[in-house]
């Protein structure tokens, strides 16, 4: 048996893992609906003008400013209605001096008319229209290009594509853009205790957890999934499931990289490519190995799910965000007070799992081999490696699941 | 033309939109790798034990505890290896009084053993193994349903399924999981001036935003969307596509619910089903008209962009949430400082758009219907309906975009 030999800090681990996490650089075309929260692969600049012409900004009519100077209340000028125009529609008359047109909002604005009077300061009885109120040039009118001027740029590349952004990109009536692909990420169980969802348990067998529990955060932090069948822990069948599937970006296998005589993981990382770490000082998750083969990040995840799943959310999680180019993101938190005092070994950081109830934190840690000691949890805490005691009452900041 | 009558509160118009807002009934099975982020439609309780056998936590050997009482290093106590047992295999051979197996993590404990040595606390010849370390019965051990045992519930009714009750699901081995459906969003732009994407404009016309961006708020809040094409102002095409699209949880029109002759949406409402509101004292968003259809929700958004967007933030996403049974959630937020003095109508709450630099907020916003006004900013501020001045320097909450 092979005993890790040096374990990492937890930090370093990370600076290593984000080091090699390179930002991806296929792109795609995606039809516009499709983009939301995508990466933008591209610049957008406006070759149009928004709107493409001036319209009403209000519901009212259509005047040239100068024929309502001096209105008032006491004192309503009257103009001759000459034309109704509706969004949508095109004007049909030029407005002159002491005549003026009903528009709608959003319409465009006729020939000769530079301002729109609100309705509200208007009385008409269809053909001619009391005007109380003067407005002055402009009042009341987008002008066109006042929203995207062309040569405007909309979107820059490696921007996140949020609903305004995809709102301005309509704008301009592009129906598709060009965003990065998401990395794709397999995933490989190892273990010939491993048995697939929906079969009937050898003896010796348990049901494959980390594939289910891997995917779920790699879909949730901008990655794509290959979820792979259970590979036997041979070199050979481990050689050949990296082979076939070295189109992925990163391999995350599970299981297979603790101690052992049958721990493989670490032969074929060390044949095939370079082993970056083997062993880091976090509980749960110790036995964590991380390389690259030809340019291709594996991770060797610990089988225990629990394990795997904590080194999934503070180690894999931020590399796939790194890959995907998508902005580094803390998990939503809450302050609460530990029920318990908790004893944590020093010099290993403590991934410890806590339900949460009115404020006060309840350790749920089993061991890392239950996945109940993190799906009975709400959150967790993160104890640092030079810390060896929380106290009872202490305050600690739980990340929440 | 006929005026808006009487607005109401933000806070009104939400406490009844979410008052209509009725969490979904509907289920359906997916299989467990799409589960992620669903609400689940049952609570599920294990019928097995997980473990389904007792194991080894540590790779080492399985002894009977009482055997290895009083070792030391100083005083080692030797057995004999009589079976080695890999993860997945099944062990042969009973431990008796002097014997001992070698066990890999995870590996099923043989016959007889109660316990395992750490791998580290021992020395082996290959036949006769050096244990110098005393264990208890159970040590190393993880027993039979310790992680589950039968009846344990796992996933109540109504739980969000994160990585871990995903795996917590796979454990026991099911494929499948019953979960609440999302709720079915129609989206329908109205007005002859709205051109689709990919189109030619004719004069007059400007391109649909508003599809794009409340579909994208649609999904980013747990429900799904059916995007339909542009429906011209007439009664008689409006109340077509209502009943075409009858199976939807709700319906959000855009446009068409301002002011003005041509506003058919309150004569669609008042006609077919019940109006709950129509104005509300938010800026921008005032013309938002909100009602039933043979209990089908109906929103009339306005056709400005940002107005229709800003609506879909504050008033559609919690709705949402409810309908598809998700926590609510405030979206991320920061503290900063008005970069200038900022005047705001009292009686209406406003939503005012600003650009993040170095903890001051810049307002961005130029006029409701400039997509700009958003997608240039980085978040908004809810300036309060009694608040008419936020000052220069004052702090102000940012909700991020």
């Amino acid at each position: 048996m092979r005993p890790i030999k040096k374990l990492i800090q937890l930090d370093e681990a990370l600076a290593i893992v984000l080091e090699q996490a390179r930002p991806i650089k296929r792109k795609e075309t995606l039809p516009l609906l499709k983009a939301m929260g995508r990466v933008s692969g591209q610049n957008v600049a406006s070759r149009v003008s928004v709107p493409p012409f001036s319209r009403a900004a209000m519901d009212g009519y259509a005047v040239r400013a100068r024929n309502t100077f001096r209105a008032s209340k006491l004192k309503p000028i009257v103009l001759s209605k000459i034309d109704t125009v509706y969004a949508g529609g095109v004007p049909r008359k030029t407005i002159t001096n002491g005549t003026c047109a009903e528009i709608a909002t959003g319409a465009m604005l006729p020939q000769g008319a530079d301002s729109v009077v609100m309705v509200e300061d208007t009385e008409s009885d269809g053909t001619s229209v009391s005007i109380s109120e003067s407005v002055h040039p402009g009042k009341n009118v987008s002008k066109k290009g006042e929203d995207i001027s062309p040569g405007t740029k909309l979107v820059s590349e490696g921007d996140v594509l949020n609903p305004s952004k995809i709102g301005s990109l309509a704008a301009i009536g592009v129906k598709t853009t060009q965003v990065y692909r998401k990395p794709l990420i397999g995933i490989i169980p190892t273990g010939n205790e491993i048995a697939e969802l929906g079969t009937q348990l050898k003896p010796g067998q348990v049901y494959n957890i980390n594939s289910y529990t891997l995917a779920s955060v790699v879909r949730a932090n901008g990655a794509e999934v290959r979820v792979l069948p259970v590979v036997n822990d041979t070199l050979k069948d481990i050689q050949r499931t990296m082979k076939k599937n070295s189109d992925c970006d990163m391999l995350v296998f599970s299981g297979g990289s603790s101690v052992g005589e049958r721990d493989i993981m670490l032969d074929v990382l060390e044949r095939n490519g370079e082993v970056l770490f083997h062993g880091i000082a976090v509980k749960p998750g110790k036995p964590t190995l991380f390389g690259t083969v030809a340019g291709q990040l594996v991770f060797g995840m610990p089988g225990y799910p629990t394990s795997c799943l904590s080194n999934a959310y503070i180690l894999l999680a931020p590399a796939l965000r790194r890959m995907s180019r998508l902005p580094e993101n803390e998990p939503p938190c809450v302050r609460a007070r530990m029920s318990k005092r908790v004893v944590s070994a020093t010099g290993r950081t403590q991934f410890l799992t806590v339900k949460l109830d009115r404020g006060i934190a309840h350790p749920v840690f089993k061991e890392s081999g239950a996945i109940t000691s993190m799906a009975f949890a709400d959150g967790y805490v993160m104890v640092p490696a030079d810390v060896d005691l929380v106290e009872k009452g202490e305050e600690v900041k739980v990340y929440l699941l």
